[in-house]
């Protein structure tokens, strides 16, 4: 469901490339006058857009600006409730902090903040996050689950899933899940989640899911310290993605595992997340603040805890680091 | 540990009641002079004290009026680090929404609001607290327990136990626990716990512990429609209760719960907050957002989910209503 005209002749220029539309058709298809279409073109190219316009052919989309603007995402989403809101930044301190205050006011479930560039991006435990401009996904999405407290952890589970199936989806990489917020390509960081929880003691006012995702960050955008640890889509796919398409596609399939948990719970969520963990059956050490732990990550507890086994059977750990085995 | 001039010549002419202290030994004790003390004292006085000065006998307090303020909760604390800051209001919309803005500042661990009449209290899920001035104890706490989001509830179940040993060590009544958060006698309310979390996916950024306490609300203070489910502690006790003592005592063992949890873990909390629950052994309707279940309470489950006894077996009930009966 686009939003303006502009996004309506976007998703019908969209629809027909790489051929050409006619300017009958088109001011036919989205409803307004010819001069109306053509001031609305004029508007694009200054965005960015490259439109060729032939005499007898018509109307033809040549180049889209790699653009995480509204409606970009919206030209290419097939969802009910995720992202029908946007609020949408060039340049934000943190999506997290500008989701927070929509969340108090009146942000419908599924709203999503997006920038294009983060100055303060926040990873789990007030780390900083990387967030080079124009490269990356940081958006942040706002839920209201009616779910206990003591389920929160299934929502950066069930993010975890639905991210993994936008990325495999648009890029046919294969991403692994590390717990409890990571997600990793054949062992390095390529997104993480940092979910933000309100509430009360037995029930969640609202959730902040916050995804930053590195999508068409070169090596050279890295820190140095980093790069043994961390990747990009592009550095492994040699090419580079249009984000709108890629968020369009996280944001259809966490719906899909955000609805599907709501209506059955977290049963096959849980499987989906065992197939891919990252280490899952191996030996890892995880790092609590009571001490360390080593044993064999035998999946999820249905609290959302991780299962170790250990010399005395079976523990749950909620709170941990493992470590990533650099390659 | 007195913060002020005033605060210690209150503690020393209480511990010397009903006796008289000579102006001598009062200025020798505090440390100021004679000159100094009289000041003091009239400021004292201008607060509702009153303090009888006798030639060649000395001072001696013969009333303390019913305050809150922290130099009279001072005088009675004995605890390491709950209560030893104190931010009083006489007047509030909520003590809850100034400790979150404290919390986030710097307010360190154990820190207390408190106010003697609060305009707008809340209670769990949004609803409206009735909190009548200068009758009650309206305070909220501020926690950083490093324990997980998954064990968010342990904090109003031991809050829950503090509260009611406070109140038996000042009133000798006989309180129950009624899951999740409140506290009655013979049935009736007469205290509310709101335990409000901020946090992210597996741990606690802070926790604001809203309490409260119906203490010398009299019968006509009360709307008559909830006269027959709440009560007050001069209610059923016949005399009127000095509230700083009791915030004093309640504070207390509050500490005394939060650390054992800390250090021992939940178990001896659970123990004894299902020696004082509400209903044990017999039989209760629970209401869900999913449906009625009708069962034997059993107590907790480790993770605080109340355990319920039904047809199938023990169902673990994390946000519910069980109704109390009226008398």
């Amino acid at each position: 469901m686009p939003q303006s005209i502009r996004d309506e002749i976007l998703a019908v220029l969209l629809d027909r490339q790489p051929n050409y539309l006619s300017g009958e058709e088109l001011s036919h298809k989205v409803g307004v006058s010819r001069a109306a279409i053509w001031k609305h073109m004029e508007e694009l190219r200054a965005g960015g857009y490259e439109i060729e316009a032939k005499p007898r052919s018509g109307y033809r989309l040549v180049y889209r600006p790699d653009r995480v603007a509204p409606e970009e995402i919206y030209s290419h989403l097939q969802t009910k409730r995720f992202g029908r809101e946007i609020q949408y930044q060039n340049h934000t301190p943190s999506t997290q902090i500008i989701a927070h205050q929509w969340a108090k006011e009146d942000a419908p479930e599924g709203a999503v903040v997006i920038a294009d560039e983060q100055g303060d991006g926040k990873g789990r435990l007030g780390r900083v996050w990387h967030s080079p401009p124009r490269t990356g996904i940081w958006m942040s999405l706002i839920l209201r689950p009616p779910i206990a407290l003591q389920s929160a952890s299934h929502l950066t589970i069930l993010t975890s899933v639905g991210i993994k199936r936008g990325i495999e989806r648009v890029t046919g990489l294969d991403i692994q899940i590390k717990w409890p917020n990571d997600l990793l390509i054949v062992g390095k960081k390529v997104c993480g989640v940092l979910t933000e929880i309100r509430g009360e003691q037995d029930c969640i006012h609202y959730a902040i899911i916050g995804i930053g995702m590195n999508v068409n960050t070169k090596k050279q955008d890295f820190p140095k310290e980093i790069l043994d640890i961390a990747t990009s889509l592009t550095i492994e796919l040699g090419g580079d993605i249009h984000r709108a398409t890629l968020i369009a596609a996280v944001l259809e399939e966490l719906e899909e595992c955000y609805e599907r948990y709501l209506q059955e719970g977290f049963q096959t969520i849980q499987q989906e997340w065992e197939s891919s963990a990252y280490k899952m059956n191996q030996m890892i050490t995880v790092r609590t603040p009571q001490g360390n732990h080593t044993g064999i990550l035998k999946g999820l507890y249905d609290t959302g805890a991780l299962k170790l086994q250990v010399d005395q059977g079976t523990i749950a750990i909620y709170s941990a680091e493992i470590d990533i085995e650099k390659y």
